[in-house]
């Protein structure tokens, strides 16, 4: 098989105003970014929100707890999307955008992959419209505007042993981790402990994905608290007076990305937060103007079901006013096996015992999501090494509806089964969708809930660092926030060597950290890496470009 | 008078594809961002140099040595543009691209102002079309490049005491000077002294602007030198293998962007490197191509004659193949004062006397420049707090044309005159320009010629680390290299307190520094600020959006 860049290169793009046109978006509400993408005025949404246009429905897709190689929720979404095209729907796939860490890191680049693609890849995998930057340059703003502001009196009294806001950069770049900033003297500042975060793991970047518009931006943006006081209390961006040249900075990066995909059908491409410290789904204004636009929208959550559905499920879709008609739920015979206790060496080799035992992780997501009221389909995604036994295997022991899905190699083709599975259930079987967790408990008993139900803990606990935190939470009026948990990505549990379906075990909570912007408090259970770091040989030695601009190496 | 962004709001700005048409770019030769901005692909300029297109004049825009407000360069270069456009020329101004680190700090925009403006200003000073975002990735991935390979079994047996490679950031911001990364553990890597640059001073960006082609700009970046290792030697950026990543970075960035004035004339604002330790001019790539699309190329050069000029003169022009036709001057009353000894507070009270002293520093820079051959105008910057006694006094004084300019208050018609005494320079004073610093001189003698000559230094003497530096370059292989000197642009001398025209005084460089992949050696005399700070009040408080996404407080 071709490589990823290979196909997208061969492939035949419309001009993106032709696929504006196909979504009714007049020409003068685009900006044209050359011929293949446009981004979207956001005000647009506002505009067919009055003329009281109908939504279409709204697909989530999720996975089961991946191998660290993941199980292709991007390829399955996309792929999904174009099917349902394909058999006659008016379909958008919303994404998030790659950040540049894991494009030169281990994963390359992150437009989907095979005949499931977004193009044009290579613009999607670096700069893009820039919006990365823009939340870079954003974050960064307000960590230079807080040094200064020390360095010129601090008048706000801002303690420098507790400043929460870190520095942000878009790369995998381990040494920034941890630093040490303003040696060198006194013209250079106070020296203190500081770090970088991925852009990713910005609060800029969840607050983007979040607003509803500049106005909403520009209130929250002003909220988020940077460090804390001791004669004033939490200190926010707003102490500082910047959140109008911070919104500013976000004035383009608001403005949802219009791309296609490899088989011309539209995709939103727009906003990329974590999906453990943040919510981990692409801009609320992104799906909602695709819902305005189209019969069916196809959006994708980050990491597997416990997190990114949960969040979706509980948190995202109630801020944004959405409802959610079925989810998708991503499975691979690789990860069963994983699950069923195979090493990752081995997972090429048939098993059909181990993808049996595997099939109880499958089953504690399919429950979990039961309990959201929305109706499931598992969609099998097909590698290269499975056996037809390990696949029927699977078919007997689903829960739910499975169906084989095999975008990677076949694009739309390959998902007409699953887009026709969709259509019979957003058609026929109505969801029940109602959030778990109700917005308005106190912050334990939201994790409770979570840990128990979504989890599967028996029991949680509280390090003294996370009570006392809570405390000053709870002090600060934060007491009954939204909650959002940031674990390991790799089991259901708090601990990523707990494979399968743990359960009845001690979950920790170790941290807190406040998003007041985005508008939740974080949980964190476990150590959650926020920077990661380059691989020995990264994906960056790969990648190059020839004498006529084309990109070359790019996965 | 209204503020800058007030009137770029009111002008009437044409789409940006008719400019292009005005200039004979074929629209497949364009790449949009929205209607009013466009990258224009550089090979291009292969294509238009095959065809033997005839070259136009090109126009150096320089300044007497300003007070620290600056005395509107960039405003004169647009004007100029404006202007000759007005009289029947086809002419087309090259500017560098503004960095946020001013914008936020304490200049503000820097797309030229009051009615001598690029357009649209909001757009060009927050993130334009992020050719300075992708050369602060591209300078970061070296970097997290370098400390992987430290980590990862340091191979190359990189000194980690030697690492000379940077980070880089768009922003001002002092606490990022002085660094210490790496800390927190065996995890994340090894500790280290580091250090963040503002952006245009990275080695990339000087490089982007050097480069003829994508092979070219690949090649040079492998040059780089990054770091010193016991075993190997200097350490480059082609050792880490990483320099077709690096390029690739900038595949949009190494294309000129081509927007307009307020007055429909065409512009290319193009790369921005600093004119201390780099050479201070926009992308030679637009300015190549400008020549080829105008009868005249208005170009401006950072900071005063002995910087700018001379880099531009000895270094730029010869590199890029173009011959200088004319140069203007730019001077100022408030300038002169300041020269002839007059306090910052008390440059609006007239002072013919002070102004005719100050003159002193106008001849210098005169008479410099006449030694590359080049006829020379003065173009006088006309201020609100001129009297006619002090304009008269400038007028009779001056060694050369002079002409009063008043862009900033009336656009292209405060320029007419100008404009005029720039055509019959160059129609009928042909420009002998010659370099006057031999390219194949050894280092020590280039600073002497440059010292002696521009700076007008009697003796030029090198500290211990200077020393030891230079016989470290000798042996590398650089003892012949070009030279760029990076020194205080507040005086013709390397001290900025020395006003008007210091002589016969020692001039002293402190350290080198190995720019292999822009292709110079940087001589450092004094202390050169690579990494600004925000002033107490900084323009961000001013900076806002508003709920339709117009920017406000942008000046």
């Amino acid at each position: 098989m071709l490589s990823d860049i290979e196909i997208a290169k061969s492939a035949k793009l419309k001009d993106i105003r032709q696929i504006a046109f196909s979504l009714g978006i007049p020409e003068e509400r685009l900006k044209l970014y050359g011929n293949y993408i446009a981004k979207v005025d956001h005000k647009y949404l506002k505009e067919l929100e009055q003329q009281g246009k109908k939504k279409g429905k709204l697909i989530l897709v999720t996975a089961i707890t991946p191998t660290p190689a993941g199980e292709g929720k991007t390829t399955t979404s996309i792929g999904l999307s174009m099917a349902l095209n394909k058999i006659g729907k008016k379909s958008i796939v919303t994404l998030r955008e790659p950040s540049l860490g894991p494009v030169f890191g281990v994963k390359g680049g992150a437009a989907g992959g095979g005949y499931s693609q977004v193009l044009p890849m290579e613009d999607i995998n670096l700069h893009f419209t820039g919006d990365i930057h823009a939340v870079t340059t954003a974050h960064n703003l307000i960590s230079a505007m807080i040094d200064a502001h020390i360095n010129h009196g601090n008048e706000l009294g801002i303690d420098i042993r507790k400043v929460y806001w870190k520095r942000a950069m878009d790369m995998n770049d381990r040494a920034l981790r941890q630093i040490v900033v303003g040696l060198g003297g006194s013209a250079n500042g106070y020296p203190r402990e500081d770090g970088f975060l991925i852009t990713a793991a910005s609060e800029i970047m969840a607050t983007l994905c979040l607003a509803s518009d500049i106005a909403d931006l520009k209130r929250r943006i002003g909220e988020i608290v940077i460090a804390q006081s001791e004669k004033k209390g939490l200190i926010r961006v707003k102490d500082l007076g910047v959140q109008g040249a911070v919104a500013a900075l976000l004035k383009d990066a608001i403005n949802p990305n219009l791309v296609q995909t490899i088989e011309n059908t539209p995709a939103f491409v727009h906003g990329g937060p974590f999906a453990n410290i943040a919510h981990g789904t692409n801009t609320l204004i992104a799906t909602k103007l695709a819902l305005l636009l189209s019969d069916y929208v196809v959006t994708e959550a980050g990491f597997a079901a416990d997190l990114g559905a949960q969040k979706f499920l509980d948190f995202v879709a109630p801020t944004g006013g959405l409802f959610v008609d079925a989810v998708v739920l991503v499975a691979s015979i690789r990860a069963l096996k994983y699950h069923g206790g195979i090493a990752k060496e081995e997972l090429s080799k048939e098993d059909v015992e181990a993808v049996i035992k595997g099939m109880e992780n499958l089953k504690v997501h399919v429950e979990n999501l039961q309990k959201y009221g929305v109706p499931v389909v598992v969609a099998l995604n097909k590698f290269e090494s499975d056996t037809q036994a390990e696949i029927d295997a699977v078919m007997e022991n689903s829960p739910v509806k499975c169906v084989v899905n095999e975008v990677y190699a076949k694009g739309s083709e390959g998902a007409i089964e699953l887009a026709k599975a969709v259509e019979e259930i957003a058609e026929n079987t109505p969801s029940n969708y109602k959030p778990l967790v109700p917005m308005d408990l106190p912050v334990e008993q939201k994790i409770e809930l979570i840990a128990k139900e979504i989890y599967r803990a028996g029991k949680v606990t509280y390090t003294e660092t996370a009570k006392s935190k809570l405390s000053m939470l709870k002090k600060n009026g934060f007491g009954n926030y939204p909650v959002i948990i940031a674990k390991t990505q790799n089991s259901i549990s708090d601990d990523p060597k707990k494979i399968n379906a743990p359960k009845g075990y001690e979950f920790t909570i170790r941290d807190f950290q406040i998003s007041a912007g985005a508008g939740f408090v974080v949980a964190l259970a476990g150590e959650i890496m926020l920077m990661p770091g380059l691989p020995k040989v990264p994906a960056a030695v790969n990648i190059d470009i020839n004498e006529n601009g084309e990109i070359i190496g790019l996965f």
